[in-house]
């Protein structure tokens, strides 16, 4: 699978206590840049006054370091958002900050709220006005609601009124505090440098990157407040009345190898689904090629399990930029080429098993293989550490519309006659769900199964935002 | 008074019932250029979707043809925003487009709402959240107000809520709707192409630019809907009930001196001002010499009555863009300099008058009537086509603190000291008013006078706006 | 006439012993932009390193503080290039650095070699490679050439060499050489800071703006140095035994009116023009209006002798910048619209006389004429300070062709029809001449008379220069 | 070894013969991106006349569609220039296009040579200016000289005078010639597409991007010319009376893995030189770990001969930009971080056998170790995929100075304790040899064993070249 097939999610950074807090932030997207090119920006406060620098583009385009050096402040919360086509709208860049009775606050979001257009429209009725078409304006609204303002814990009660996967991070004048959703679905942890300065990420790559040690995650249902008096934490959803619901995608795709998500090191998970691929789907074949670069720890891993060598069929061009001009519109492949160069004596005359994460649309995939065959690959064994993607994501993976999904009515017979291999095999979902630690019933599994962990209304799904009239640009 | 004296204002264009309506948005923001230069913005409609886009700088520099075709639609609305020194924010820019109960609206102001902190507060404590520090965003939150959309004119209704001064622009899905505050501060005007095409424009060049018949003004607490029937309007504070206030000012500094403004030539009203100047300050000189080129007509009209001839003094350098380095920091006329060169030998040995159409903070001037003693003029007498202006204005110019003010506390005795100059004389309020048609008591004398027609709570002005915790950049 | 007509020419500016030389010489081709918009360049020396940079744009836009910082030195020399509709080859940027036998030099020039394209054909013959189309190039060329290195002043022996009009700027590493052509074509003054710092300029306009003294001009046939010692002065060309042909041009259209051009100002000549104008060209109007701005100083004089009343009839735009959009193909008059507004008031129901400095193609003026008639002017005498052009420039003007002259083979009352006035009148070649205090034939008049003061082999003009076969943008 | 270690080569690619030539080498180009990113250029003739357009920065950055279009022709050469630090000279980009005697003609350049001075110096005697401080200037005077120009052939009578590396193409109006110097140290290689199209590039990796067949390598001593007649060839230098030296380090570092380079697959290769390095150097390890991307290749040979698993124990950060903001001075090795992070459970507690293709200045390589040490590697032992880097290269890679080489004057030892590594073993030159096919007496190893296989005058090296006294920016 790659950067063409899908949208990707956001990123997520938090730090209190540092006089450095916006360079910090800045460090900790930098390391979170895969999970969003289309944005960036970061809030900091100083204690009364909230500071907010947003920009299109990537984390080190967007900040030069005037605009760090205006980020003053100790204590800051930064975003990395995902890379659409269509849309550029700068008032959809997050961190969102804004000022209600209280103040001022400022908000970054990872994931997606099923039901943000009820909100909405509820919101709309009693008078609101909505200049963005993004989940989390619906959030700061709760938060500004009178009736939810009088309560004893605001935040946790406008928590509760939220459906959907979400990890938070709010940025008050005097605090930070950070919320991951009651079924866990998207990662968030809390790491703590050497000085004692706390800090939430995503993914812990980011704490790697600032050297700061690996505490825990923020639990599903738990709220963390970052303040002067350290870290502290509370649960505006009580642990474990809620049957978490961790998204298996993180794993197989999303998250970088290095990372620890969901308390596993992603890079040994997908080793080890690329063993139980191999298990379930050998095959007679000289190398094992990986499609770089998010089939490589896989295929790690099936050479591994099945004996077969590993080989280098790729080279990957590390200088593609945005502004590429693709060489002719008749010439659809082209775009794979450019990215991809097939090492033609890795592969001519061989039999391969070439292993990938995924497949989505399957274009880029069938692009990849008739380079290999091209190169003189005898044989193709298409190899696939998760199973067909055949439903929606409704917590904040943007895959395509379900009928581009390749896998959406189609067997696995007929991908593999698409793709031109001579064949084609898929983990099992039991296969792969045996490859991380925790119970299967502890994951989400709905783009591979349709069965979806929290009760969506389909008709007010989140695609009915989109709907709306605004195009900025 | 040159551009580094004080913020201006903002400018306004609509247009309905043109497949370019945008195109023509382009080019009435050009003529409207130079009331503001801060950022540029049009919205359009095609009955059905609004597209807006915005950007910081000039209307050529935030508009190139793809961002033209892009805003499609049949009727569209602009604005230019005045230029201010620390602040960029492109979330301040407009038109501000956002999505309310009754679907989208986008919005363009220019003026100043005196009650803006007041709004503000009650909205928040019903639970509004802001994103801008504008007066615009609390406009289209009143106008969300499930009470007022269940008025039989929403829009009337919640205009009767403004106090101050305010042009006003809305693009509805299926309309625009132009209004103007009861006491006709700011000016706006309906124009007409040969075709039979709407529009509305802060001044008239922007109708002269587009081949459009300049009809009438748009008048004090009207609302002029364009839309598929024509040019329809009705009142929303019935004429004649409020006493018109002028913002003289607009003829003295702002307008363009080919715009009608209050159905009255600018460049002519400048003439008879210094034409009154001659009568009630005469000088014993051998040139009237013009600071350019906001003093140029009054200069004109001072040589014409008094007979002194009129000689160029000054060469404008039409190249001093926004990225130009300052010489050094100790040299503070440098930059007054870099924009005007003295022609030596028109000056050198002579008496001068010297004619200007306001005196703000008093540095610029003073650097250049240094600039023309050292080239060797014998004598400097400086006339100024306004009175001595010692108060803020709480109805959209955005004159710096009053204790900025050269003639804040200063006698003009003080205030020649000051410049260095051999006489100093101000046109008297009388014979200021003496210049334009209407009644004295039409117009507003604020700045000059500190007589304000609207009573004005001045614990709550505009500045308390800014004095709000969000810093976007 | 206005920008769209015609090219225009190079500004020059040097300066010796000053930490700050950089920073000297950009203020110094800030004042000389008039000259040359399409590039700008800097070269400084420390005595022994020559540092250049050069860029495509406004000298404001080329140059930010990093780039002046690494100007290091405390000689330099700078130069600004005529603006160009087709071409924007960085690699024709001045100044031009090389580096020959003798160590590093760096040229800038201002002017044209009429015997370019033989020098060329020569030092291409010798085996000279030639990565430019500028005749700045085969100047160096020329300099290098052992036989010349060896004289004993080989630069004075060069210019020996040189057909044409030419003012040149020589930097080495130890000093700066400045000479002028022996007909004395184009302008280039010597002047002195308080300090007693030496500069040299095109135009008297940059002294003024560093606050330097105008001293005197390089004479014709002068090579002037700048090094330790001050300023030293020596003849390659004895004076006097070539009679001066100062180009008329300068003092009409190019030069700014604050400069002493030819130890005369230029505005004052200007307004001279404009009264010689009234004299022979009376009419009966109205008003005198000029066309801006290169016609504001004529105006002035034809107003002061005819005793009309000068009055504003356009107002510029001073924000048209260069990404502007033309409204569309086929309304061509529709760019002088955007950069003059008529002001109606002034004209409607008047009889004019409208003064430009002088007329190229006509079509511009011709859109003005339009605009006039459209605000309903009832006559239209149009007077231009310079008789009709009708012959190309071979020392430096880059009109266009000649058969886009409107004044080629037309006689002035077909050039009447064309512009659809009342009246046309052109001052007389002798008229012209009688404005300025030297000699009539001291004069350069070629462009009116056909009178070529160096003989010209014209089938080896400059325009063969152009017919090479390289193009680089 | 990693990008901040060296400066890396230049890149070539030529077509003839199709409509698309721009766009095909902008391709081309793109593949050779890895062999220089300062900046890159194409020309195009269609015949007749030579057009250029040449910038800073990425393929991608410098052409865009508009610049493509303007680029017409059937033939065309292109040119990817090495990164460097301290200069961004828009002069020294390549193709370099100029006039002379014949005509025009562009010459793009890859390689060094070492009697550039002796000849510059040669030809400044003779009067030349030089506008550039690359070799290539050199070349085309050499072209122009008349007693060559006079030759019947002339060019394989300049390529003659030439001492050092050179892969050289030429494009005249009406033909590319292709040339090779006779010691063949650098890679050039000769494609057809299937539509019968010749073209020329580096590698072979940019034949594949375009679906060229791989025909030959251009031999040492080669002109190829390509024009309407197809292909042809002819030797300036008879084949096989130099023995060749071709480079090694392009098989170790340059080269793209999926290229062929002197008829040889450069992943391959360093596969078994990870092989060769294993049996010389074993190491008692758990894992085997690549410093990306150098090193995979390598480390695969490594593990696979060993028998020691391979492990990912980096992760490569692939939005590493050039706007990057270094998080502090002092913190040295962050900039290593910013790129690559360990995944720490891959070696926490391990023995790794790290492997890297070179070291040079050893700096990058210690920063990764300490990630490794820090991460909770048990033992490092690093192995090095070529011999200790002692001695310039004076043939066209940019080491550092010979005193910045760790390997200058140091023992393994001492290297071993810098790096704070548990053990250390280069592989040794005889087996690095024994890894290519060829000969190993046709290599040249001059960087490892101080033997330079053409004479060289140590005391006019290419430095001295860049002694001269011309700064541009």
């Amino acid at each position: 699978m790659g950067p063409f097939d899908k949208k990707e999610e956001c990123g997520l950074f938090a730090v209190f206590g540092r006089p450095d807090a916006a360079q910090l932030t800045y460090q900790g997207l930098y390391a979170l840049q895969h999970r969003g090119q289309e944005s960036a920006g970061i809030a900091t406060s100083d204690g009364e006054v909230i500071r907010t620098h947003v920009g299109m583009g990537l984390v080190g385009e967007v900040f030069g370091e005037q605009e760090l050096a205006r980020l003053t402040g100790h204590m800051a919360i930064g975003h990395v958002r995902y890379s659409t086509t269509g849309s550029s709208d700068i008032r959809n860049a997050q961190p969102l900050t804004v000022e209600y009775s209280r103040g001022p606050v400022s908000v970054a979001h990872n994931g997606n709220l099923i039901n943000a257009r009820l909100l909405r429209d509820e919101y709309e009725a009693y008078g609101h006005i909505f200049q963005t078409s993004s989940d989390t304006e619906i959030i700061v609204a709760l938060l500004a609601k009178p009736s939810h303002v009088a309560k004893p814990d605001p935040l946790g009660h406008v928590l509760g009124h939220l459906q959907g996967a979400f990890c938070l991070l709010f940025l008050f004048p005097d605090r930070i505090e950070a919320a991951r959703d009651p079924f866990g679905i998207r990662p968030l942890v809390i790491g703590r440098t050497g000085d004692g300065t706390w800090c939430v990420a995503s993914e812990t790559c980011a704490l790697d990157l600032i050297d700061a040690e690996y505490i825990r995650q923020v639990e599903p249902g738990e709220i963390v407040t970052l303040d002067r008096r350290g870290m502290t934490s509370r649960f505006f959803c009580p642990p474990h009345i809620v049957t978490p619901a961790k998204c298996v995608f993180e794993h197989v795709y999303f998250a970088d190898p290095s990372s620890t998500v969901f308390d596993e090191n992603v890079h040994q998970v997908r080793k080890r689904l690329g063993m139980r691929l191999a298990e379930e789907a050998p095959a007679d074949a000289d190398i094992v090629v990986a499609i770089p670069d998010s089939g490589r720890s896989a295929a790690m891993g099936y050479s591994f399990r099945s004996g077969i060598p590993l080989e280098r069929g790729f080279v990957r061009n590390h200088y593609v930029g945005r502004t590429f001009i693709k060489p002719s519109a008749q010439d659809r492949t082209s775009a794979v080429k450019m990215k991809l160069t097939v090492i033609r004596q890795s592969v001519d005359g061989r039999r391969l098993v070439v292993v990938d994460d995924s497949i989505v649309r399957g274009t880029t995939t069938k692009g990849k293989i008739q380079a290999l065959r091209r190169a003189g690959a005898r044989e193709v064994h298409m190899r696939v550490s998760c199973p067909p993607i055949r439903h929606p994501c409704f917590y904040g993976v943007d895959f395509p519309t379900q009928e581009e999904l390749i896998a959406h009515n189609r067997s696995v017979e007929d991908i593999c006659k698409f793709l031109d291999v001579d064949s084609l095999a898929y983990i099992s979902l039991e296969g792969m769900l045996s490859c991380v630690n925790d119970a299967a019933e502890h994951h989400c599994t709905a783009c591979w199964s349709g069965r979806y962990p929290i009760p969506t209304d389909f008709t007010v799904s989140k695609f009915s935002l989109e709907r709306n009239q605004l195009q900025m640009f």
